[in-house]
């Protein structure tokens, strides 16, 4: 049982399910670590940064919101699963694959493969906050329609 | 459901559970994001950190089993849960709370406290592996030790 | 005076020479520090990360070098300049500007613009040894030929 | 000639001289690169890790300044120059070996020493501003006075 309730994406959905958005990156030099693979918390920076990304493309973009925005999306819980080794200059694809969207709360699905396999799969929860007092909100509208994309 | 079968410790456990070794360290000017807290990734790295000085303590040093031994302990899975957010000079314990050993995996659970309350907890699921092959092993017996002092 | 003998691209040239490479990133939510600006050694990452696309693009991909080839080109000197911050989803372009090629070490110089205009510069001077010994030895053609064509 | 006019410690104080504050610490696992040996932008996250622990020794901490301070002291420059590659598990001290202190600026000298040897060396160049206008100000007698036990 994970250390949170999860009702996001299930796991056979993040192997197999349609990718709704992509980012297409290479593994970098220092992304290696002394065993020579990928460190696992880069990949964990990997699902951040396709989230960063979705919302750019999908019309909400973070830097404003921290700016001057009075929400937060901090996350609460974070999951991976790690099925390959991944190397440096290897071209991968992190594709967010589906969102459970709540009243305070939502759950993205995410998959990173390499030449069309699955080599890692994962899961983020995040909690909608007023940036002033961190109490929970609804989630903000523009940030609900983006998410609506993910299906 | 977590993305894999966990049988390591449960949450109340990492809560709450005697602290069976303990990391201090202080959150690094450049742990913080653009959201003034720190990278939930970045938390992530002081597992695997506290994971490494364990092992060294306990008498079963990575850097020469990396250098010259015949096994390795890739992670299959991470999960954690983030309860408080942790800000720049924040001095934090990171300690390994438990774990759960099977022929040719371990989990390990963590709890991030600060100021006495727990900010974060955690738990690798670790599997173990010929460095050639690749192929499953059963847990070499120095890590097996140095696991048993986990409780 | 420089900590080593510079003869790398001028100041000048860093500031106002022909890009002759660029790569185009944003800045991370991850790349920013406690003080709400880039962390300056992200800064140094990107010219590195330049300098590692710049090989790929030139026919000289480091990957295949790292996996089995003879040779290395660490380096042995940094120096970087800082104009202006950066904050978080800055877009920015990394333009390698030169090349100061010796027989065996060359240096490199590098801009990184936003909104065009420089908001950093820097160099870096590499050396090329012999991967089993070391030992300096020339440059390799495959190296030589893509540094070539940075003028 | 170096990017911006250096008049912090020379080449030989920063290989020979007296270190004035040390910082001891292990190469961690993640700070290896794909070649094997540490990523040298990790290398000057040392330097910047010595600093933020020096000032917080001598009773100038950091967290507090970026709190609710009314001055900050970036980085204009940096330079570092590496004579032995490190790796895994080695212990390194990173000192402060010296500081040349202007109106509005100041220098700081810095040894990466691994088994007695040195490993590399560094300087960065911090101006003193004020946080609102981004214009330098004379340093603040806090800095100043940490500063004063360099030397």
């Amino acid at each position: 049982m994970g250390l949170v309730a999860d009702s996001g994406p299930a796991r056979e959905a993040l192997l197999d399910g349609e990718a709704r958005f992509v980012e297409r990156r290479e593994v970098r030099f220092q992304d290696i670590d002394a065993a020579g693979i990928v460190f696992f918390p880069r990949l964990v920076e990997y699902l951040h940064d396709a989230y960063v990304a979705f919302l750019a493309a999908r019309g909400c973009p973070l830097p404003p919101v921290l700016a001057s925005g009075s929400w937060a999306a901090p996350i609460r819980h974070v999951e991976a699963e790690f099925l390959r080794p991944l190397r440096f200059g290897d071209s991968v694809e992190v594709a967010l694959v589906g969102a459970a969207v709540r009243e305070t709360e939502f759950t993205l699905g995410y998959r990173i493969a390499a030449g069309g396999r699955a080599a890692a799969i994962g899961r983020t929860l995040h909690v909608t906050v007023d940036r002033t007092s961190f109490r929970r909100i609804p989630l903000p509208e523009a940030l609900a329609e983006a998410l609506r994309t993910l299906g």
